[in-house]
């Protein structure tokens, strides 16, 4: 075969003249890296708002209501439902919330408004009514923005915060009470830290917030910039110089442009956050919000209960799926299609023995290879976890005869039958579904369409010249011919081995016999395998009764059947 | 709307019995927290072996070929072909690369190989006649694996290690020499840290490495288990502790089973590895091998040259899914669908004052807000950046008209015609495609079907009664009518705004005019905006003709039909 060769036309800029490192926070004395996450933050899902603004199509009232619902099933007790200020259908959506959400009392809707008068007006009117709503107030900080977007100095940028934070507040107190209060330095993570600092304490000392009504403070990653370290290593700084901060809430709301979302808010959890706004499977702009269903499900394999119920996570899926009108990929953790499947022999082998540990340790602590998490806490099952195709072994292929069919393969046979099955594969070049292994083991050692024997009945009796052993008559067919074979020895195996050696003329003999009933299947039948010595090798049979003595006499059946083929073959 | 309530049903196990969390590394005196990537690790490609060993239809030879070339293409120095001694496909592979691969000389080919000797024997079968191969082995040395699956002690992991270290060696320098080596404490990040020092120090005592064949020890997070910290902490440790350190080449292999493995690799490297193993996107083992293409273009915009091309990011994608089988998400760092897209309104007015303010600049640092990368570097184009649905802004809206249709519209036209998109888009409940934006401008503001009024024809002549002052008739359509109006000025637009005040009998006046050449469409015209005073408010109109007078008397009748239709609506 040839290749085609496309080569790369252009190559990169130079990145060094292109684009500028992000500088080092100077925090030597950082305590982050030595803490561990041992209780869950605050959870905020932003899914109805962040998320729903970066959807191609966005949500209607139905996708919108169905995301809601099961955004209160699992559990969160705040919600960004929008920016009611600006679009109609936010609005109406609010109204909604509140006149017909059934939301639970412990539960704070949240809506999103930019420091303008006007939209402050109009979100207060969308409010009416709620239960301790959460009024998330923004604006742009960041040196970039205020240089092109706003062309506005530090000073200029504070008062707009700071006027928001008196109209809000002021507006609060007028419309009786009872409101919550959350500030984001938009773009913070484009902001100098001093800069921020000023400004959100400008707003704290504006807002005033108390023990009873602290102020959140969101800490936003709205741009990924840098490696994870440097966002803990800001809110470390933050956390450490801000006004008040025993009546703040740090809130961290991480976007995912280097692909480390998940990581800043877990390295920002540990310098001192204490909340959290994502969306669920990490929905949201470009690359979208941090993922909080990992974030949780991270958490709960670390043995901290995340206050999140992610038992369903298949109904999870399906509510974003229709929802978002997106979808999750194979690979997603903890939901992907795949995350709970392996390929490998190796890695199969070590699942499947570490199954039966847990078995028999039968401890409640889970301990599998290569499977951080027991899928049934979410609501995923074992059955998908191997698949078989060329890059398999052996412990994939009996796991899955195992779980699926109830046969317990023996070791050496478990090699054999995994040969035969990776030359089928490897021909093939596709995953064999587990019928198809099946199908195939039951075609090659039990039915064994087309060869020359088959076991037809047999009696035992007790040999009249030698004592404690027993004569062995059996009929089997020859071609389709039936024939009578007697054989002696201690039992009706060797007994009907010593019959086949006499009427083939050929040497051979058990090394090996197990048989086990089958738990799985329509009838009690049991199954028996032999590993036989032959003139050609070790060979497997196997065969299925509901009489056990006849199913391992089949399995010599088999194995001799076997043994012929292979001669043939040579 | 009644929602239907799909109650969660069990609740998960609790998570302080079921879960161990990870333990601390004892460091407190880590260096990497301080540390930034300044330059590129060693990549090592494992996507024919690692992320083929995990697809559900494992790749035949020519998709493996097609994802050989990109990988040649893209300047992989280092390729694991496969684990030619596990499967006969494989096998073939790696003997068609060595063959006919036409591998340049400055690439090593990578083989897989577990610590068994016919393992090891076929695997040099498969490499005869390559150049400088590497020949990477392993052994699984978790404390769970050596438990359930090994039932083996640390010496007996150990001597595999090292039994397996001296039979490569031996067969290597049988062969004539020319290899190099790679040892992997498979499930590292399970095992306890001086048990992997212990056995990587034993194989490295064995292989005895130098300058010029420095071994490769690659330490994988086989299994994501910790936050990301952790991983470094273990990779620093290992740093500071393994013998010889000079002669190894310290390799990270992340997994991403808690969605951190880019951020776990680039705290390793911050650690001090030096080389990293990982696949394009992200394909592996449940929920993937750490992603290269991100991490390269993580560092890539934080100025440092990764030494992979990735200027053809779809070509990448494209031979990804063919060969693969699978697809990319659409919030895929840098390559998704919708990375570089902005929905909301501020994002997409931020990002069109930044475009501007780059090409103002006319300097090479990229710096837009929320485009942490020119999507022009990896082949992308600006074009997607923005679409327009009822979360968008007049920003959005500005930038498509202008990108697409050279329509550079006033900052309070923008405003003006953002409600009406924006009620468009409420209605419909959907992305409104740029085309549809177009169509509905010209609709409105040049078109106007239906509208009272025409434009037909204009002349001008001096006023014979006052000097400087010129007298304008046109010929206008009054409901399909044709009339003459005459009116005075200083020119043609207050000459025309005086004749219309006069034939309509009502005060109206420019506020605000401007005008363009339109550099898209099939003619030179020009596009004129005027923003009137009238007795409803202030109003937009627009005209485009060949002739900039017409241009310019076209808009302002365009103005008068919105003035009678809002007088019309109240």
């Amino acid at each position: 075969m040839i290749i085609k060769t496309h080569p790369i036309q252009n190559g990169m800029p130079d990145a060094a003249i292109k684009y500028q490192p992000y500088p080092q926070i100077a925090l030597p004395d950082r305590t982050w890296p030595s803490k561990t996450i041992t209780t869950p933050p605050i959870w905020c899902s932003v899914d109805l708002r962040d998320g729903n603004q970066a959807l191609v199509d966005p949500m209607g009232h139905d996708r919108k209501a169905r995301m809601f619902q099961l955004l209160l099933d699992m559990g969160f007790k705040e919600i960004e439902i929008g920016f009611p200020s600006a679009s109609q259908t936010d609005f109406d959506f609010a109204r909604w919330c509140v006149e017909e959400g059934n939301v639970p009392d412990d539960v704070s809707l949240q809506v999103l408004v930019q420091c303008r008068p006007e939209l402050i007006t109009r979100t207060f009117e969308a409010l009416q009514g709620a239960k301790r709503p959460i009024v998330h107030f923004y604006n742009s900080t960041s040196e970039l923005q205020r240089r092109v977007v706003f062309a506005k100095d530090v000073p200029g940028i504070k008062q707009i915060a700071v006027d928001a934070a008196k109209m809000i507040t002021d507006m609060a107190e007028k419309a009786g009470g009872g409101f919550r209060f959350e500030y984001s330095p938009e773009s913070f993570t484009g902001t100098e830290l001093d800069v921020a600092l000023e400004i959100c304490n400008a707003v704290i000392a504006e807002v005033k917030p108390t023990p009873d009504n602290k102020l959140i403070i969101n800490l936003p990653s709205t741009v990924e910039m840098a490696t994870p370290n440097i966002y803990a290593d800001q809110i470390e700084w933050m956390c450490r110089n801000l006004d008040n901060r025993e009546n703040l809430i740090i809130s961290l709301h991480p976007h995912n442009d280097r692909g480390t979302a998940i990581a800043a808010t877990e390295l920002g959890l540990m310098a001192g956050a204490d909340r959290v706004e994502g969306t669920l499977f990490g929905n949201g702009e470009r690359t979208g919000n941090v993922d909080i269903v990992t974030l949780a499900l991270n958490m709960y394999t670390q043995g901290v209960d995340p206050h999140l119920d992610c038992t369903n996570i298949e109904r999870m899926k399906d509510v974003y799926e229709y929802s978002n009108q997106m979808k999750i990929g194979e690979r997603h953790p903890y939901v992907g299609e795949l995350v709970y499947t392996a390929f490998s022999g190796s890695h199969q082998d070590a699942i499947n023995k570490g199954m039966k540990a847990l078995k028999k340790a039968n401890k409640p602590l889970w301990e599998v290879p290569y499977l951080p998490i027991d899928p049934q806490d979410v609501g995923r099952t074992y059955e998908a976890i191997i698949r078989i195709n060329s890059q398999s072994g052996k412990g994939g292929i009996a796991y899955i005869m195992q779980e699926d069919y109830g046969i317990n393969l023996p070791r050496n046979l478990q090699v054999e039958f995994r040969d035969d099955i990776q030359r089928i594969t490897d021909e093939q070049g596709k995953e064999l579904p587990s019928k198809a292994i099946h199908a195939r083991f039951i075609e090659r050692y039990v039915d064994q369409p087309g060869a020359r024997f088959k076991f037809v009945d047999h009696h035992t009796y007790p040999d009249p010249e030698q004592k404690g052993r027993r004569i062995l008559a059996a009929e089997i067919t020859d071609g389709g011919v039936l024939k009578r074979i007697e054989g002696h020895g201690t039992g009706p195996i060797d007994g009907f081995v010593n019959a086949m050696s006499i009427y083939l003329g050929q040497d051979i003999s058990v090394n090996d016999y197990s048989e086990h009933s089958l738990q799985h299947g329509s009838n009690a039948a049991a199954i028996a395998y032999v590993e036989m010595n032959t003139p050609v090798g070790k060979l497997f049979g196997a065969g299925i009764n509901t009489n056990i003595v006849a199913a391992s006499l089949e399995a010599i059946v088999s194995a001799v059947n076997r043994m012929l083929e292979e001669q043939k073959a040579k």
